[in-house]
């Protein structure tokens, strides 16, 4: 499963030898069943993940309620907010699927870095992409109707609905599963 | 205004008086006039801001309606989603107020980054900074209802009600005028 994390940074970067060495020699990737929660609220964060495989949801606890705030797939960055600092998480990150995914932490990455520069570089470049689709789909979110963001899911990540159930589904969507319930049946007809 | 440049970078790095020298000369302090367009939809986007006093609106037009989708103020970087790309924005960003800024673009970043590597370090640490704030805001958004999110705004970002009008500030937070105006009249009450 290296090979997957040497997939897709050679995607971006040339992969010396001596980093597909390091990648392999640093035992990053890691499996997690189903159900692992990766982090909790109250905890401090010392990990981020990049999904080679697999599902995480983040989640948080509001008034006992469970309020799904994001799924991540494969290729997918998963960092922490409060990742590396001394703050503790406001919400959970459980996997809803068995994951393989690459594991980094503070010093990891710094070492990481320092080896080889060229991954600093190309760190920037993909938090300014990841920024950039952050940016577009809060602001997609905030102009449209809760059919309209069902219908987004449907159209930009159609596989959700076969990976989450309908619950979160509503809560990622910012809607209460009734409501969801009312649109798919209006979209059918 | 060079010197504010400085000042915030020395939160995070030592500023040579080379780096300094640099910054100066480089001349990417920019003033513009309250209601200038910085970029319109369908345009290509090669600048991005960092606004040392000020305010930028960044907006949509849907179906002919005009979408706040976010307000940067102070201290806050502003890069358009399409930057260096080549790809037309598909949003505005306008100044609401006589804005001061520095105005980067992506052959000035790789200049001044190769000269001092320390910026790269610092760009990519702030860059994860904005994201992880994205993240929570985006979070905090979803869970929140329409009420909530005027109080988080009142609690978060009252100069905004000062600087922006209210129309804007309510599509900003995702809910109809007149929703906004019984809001405001609930909790005055």
């Amino acid at each position: 499963m290296d090979n997957e994390i040497v997939k897709y940074l050679s995607k971006y970067i040339v992969v010396s030898p001596e980093m597909e060495e390091a990648i392999v020699e640093s035992q990053f990737v890691k499996c997690f069943a189903k159900d692992t929660i990766l982090l909790k609220e109250g905890e401090l964060s010392n990990h981020c993940y990049f999904i080679i495989n697999g599902c995480i949801r983040s989640y948080y606890l509001k008034n006992g309620e469970d309020k799904t705030t994001e799924f991540y797939t494969e290729e997918q960055a998963v960092t922490p907010t409060v990742y590396g600092q001394n703050i503790p998480s406001e919400y959970y990150l459980e996997c809803i699927e068995d994951t393989i995914a690459g594991v980094g932490n503070p010093e990891l990455e710094a070492e990481m870095n320092a080896k080889f520069p060229q991954l600093l570089t190309l760190n920037l470049a993909l938090a300014e992409a990841i920024m950039a689709k952050n940016i577009a789909c809060f602001a997609e979110f905030k102009m449209s109707s809760p059919e309209e963001r069902y219908v987004n899911l449907l159209k930009n990540r159609p596989d959700l609905l076969q990976r989450a159930p309908l619950h979160q589904i509503a809560s990622y969507l910012g809607i209460k599963p009734q409501s969801l319930s009312r649109i798919r049946k209006r979209i059918v007809k």
